[in-house]
């Protein structure tokens, strides 16, 4: 049976059943560690899942920072280096990308106390993820703050990609699930996928047709 | 073998592959299809893919919109109505929900054409899929231009939700999964999902654990 929720009944919610409600609604979205140092060059880990795709040319990532708790100190992090990294999050390390959710004591690293590795490339300003095989490096571009609800929308533009080669396409595409990168769903529901297929440039006229797997890799 | 691309080596990529590569790599994405009316009532049915929850409390989602193309009609009749749907999609017309990119002639609507089932609940001044088992409505709430790419990020508060009584557990949250709701990479990439769990609250000291199954559904 299907039920139906209004505004106003949106807004009596209980706000557990609210956060986890709204949170979910939106669809699957990007697990991503994000790594940082500080000015002091102490490192600093911490799982994202509000980041989007906002433009190739120039390669641009979008990611919500919400104001309080451990996205403060990413955040601070990103405008004192003006760095940072996207890790992707595998089925083998996924309870500890988790964990650095955990409101650990400044100068505590996310890293040693989630048994995560820090992997630094060349001067690259922040810390990658060891364990991860999907790894991107980003330079801050704009910050722009969002006044409806008090969190920042961080835009940064690609640097730095390490990726393992045989993860990409002739043409470019990268398959993450093959890569093993899991999605994530509300806050703490973690999935991991199947390809169905790629599909053809659509056209009026004509239905689209699946790729070949030659094209897929 | 590890594959490592810097900035100056993305910027000499070709435009193609360079599109594939930037449109994957930010990781799995909120497959949706939006549903306007134009001023003059006709409806206009897209399929996006950068759409990120941007807060609970009020329920906002954001939504990129490229200057060009099918996105145009979609913000053209977001600014005159200031109401849209987002629709998830699943196994059963995932190619229908592609070939709405296609560009269609003005007049021409992608429900017809893509054989997708216009649904209007009360009042609300915009059309739902009928083949979606989630519906969202929005309203408008702010438009947010980025200057470095000539993009939109479109602010819709939640206003209107229709889903199946079995997806909701008790928390509030609900299982994607099960709403048959898939994941895009990419530009043309369908993938299905599995779960793997809901972890427990993160805390310093302790390990996450597995959610019982009672409370996921």
């Amino acid at each position: 049976m299907f039920q139906r929720f209004t505004d106003s009944d949106i807004q009596k919610l209980g706000k557990r059943y609210k956060t986890n409600l709204i949170n979910s609604i939106s669809g699957f979205k990007s697990l991503q560690l994000v790594g940082t140092l500080s000015e002091n060059g102490e490192p600093n880990l911490a799982v994202f899942n509000s980041i989007f795709h906002l433009g190739a040319n120039p390669p641009l990532i979008g990611m919500v920072i919400r104001p309080e708790g451990n996205d403060h100190s990413t955040l601070k992090n990103i405008i004192a280096t003006e760095f940072y990294t996207l890790n992707n999050v595998t089925e083998s390390f996924y309870k500890q990308a988790h964990q650095t959710s955990a409101r650990y004591l400044s100068g505590e690293s996310e890293f040693e106390k989630c048994n995560l590795n820090e992997h630094y490339v060349g001067d690259f300003k922040a810390p990658f993820v060891a364990q991860s095989s999907i790894k991107i490096g980003l330079a801050l571009r704009q910050l722009l703050p969002v006044e409806l609800n008090g969190t920042t929308i961080v835009i940064g533009e690609i640097q730095l990609i390490e990726i393992d080669d045989s993860l990409l396409a002739e043409d470019g595409f990268i398959d993450l699930s093959m890569a093993g990168s899991l999605t994530v769903a509300g806050l703490d529901a973690y999935y991991s996928t199947s390809p169905l297929s790629r599909l053809t440039y659509a056209k009026p006229g004509t239905e689209p047709q699946e790729l070949p797997k030659i094209i897929q890799h």
